[in-house]
């Protein structure tokens, strides 16, 4: 299996681009053509736990705007030509808060690529129910 | 490009189980050799941003205990022979919290099954960035 070819790294990158955009205008449409139209597609929000298309666009049907934020790094890794996992870390601006998004795609043979499941979440300070060594 | 093929199913949720249960008795050597030994392998973790195998290593070492956790759902999703996309919803035991957990594996030559990207978190009760409808 060849990981990390460029041009699949450059097709991923296209569509989490497209997406940063998409979000950044709360762009409905884009952000609901770039999801897998389907039962299985998995959207884990900050606030979500979404699964299948419906109630993935029923839930941008209610968003008025995102939280605006800076890009901090994009780390993607392709496998084969068909699979990319796209992963961002941002900022929201004047918040100091630090986001972590990660994207599954898949080029699908009746829709091209599509983002297959996300999961978004704000990094904590503490975790309370982990104890640490020493 | 099948999806959901049964035996990759399969094989995805026997690693899957490996790894929770080795969550539950904090099995260092069962957790590394889960995740794919490679610069390129991604950690978000509640209060973690990792990136790198030896990064995930260094964390692991230092962690006593996991937060007990109680499984709500797991959803996997198979994209061909050599991806799937594993979901897990839990509740940590006797807190109310309820967590998320998104892992990222792919059948590897050289390894087998892996996981090559992992995103866990809590689920936030509000989102004071975003704005709603209506």
């Amino acid at each position: 299996m060849e990981i990390d070819n460029p041009d699949v790294i450059a097709e991923a990158r296209a569509v989490f681009d497209r997406y940063e955009a998409a979000i950044a205008s709360n762009d409905t449409d884009v952000l609901d053509a770039s999801f897998w139209p389907d039962a299985r597609t998995v959207r884990f929000g900050v606030t979500e736990i979404l699964y299948g298309i419906d109630a993935i666009r029923a839930f941008r049907s209610t968003v008025k705007s995102y939280a605006p934020r800076i890009t901090r790094k994009v780390h993607i890794t392709a496998f084969g030509r068909d699979f990319a996992c796209t992963h961002l870390e941002y900022e929201r601006v004047g918040t100091g808060l630090i986001g972590r998004e990660t994207k599954i795609m898949a080029r699908l043979p009746e829709h091209g690529w599509r983002v297959v499941s996300a999961h978004v979440s704000l990094l904590a300070g503490h975790d309370p129910g982990r104890t640490q060594k020493g």
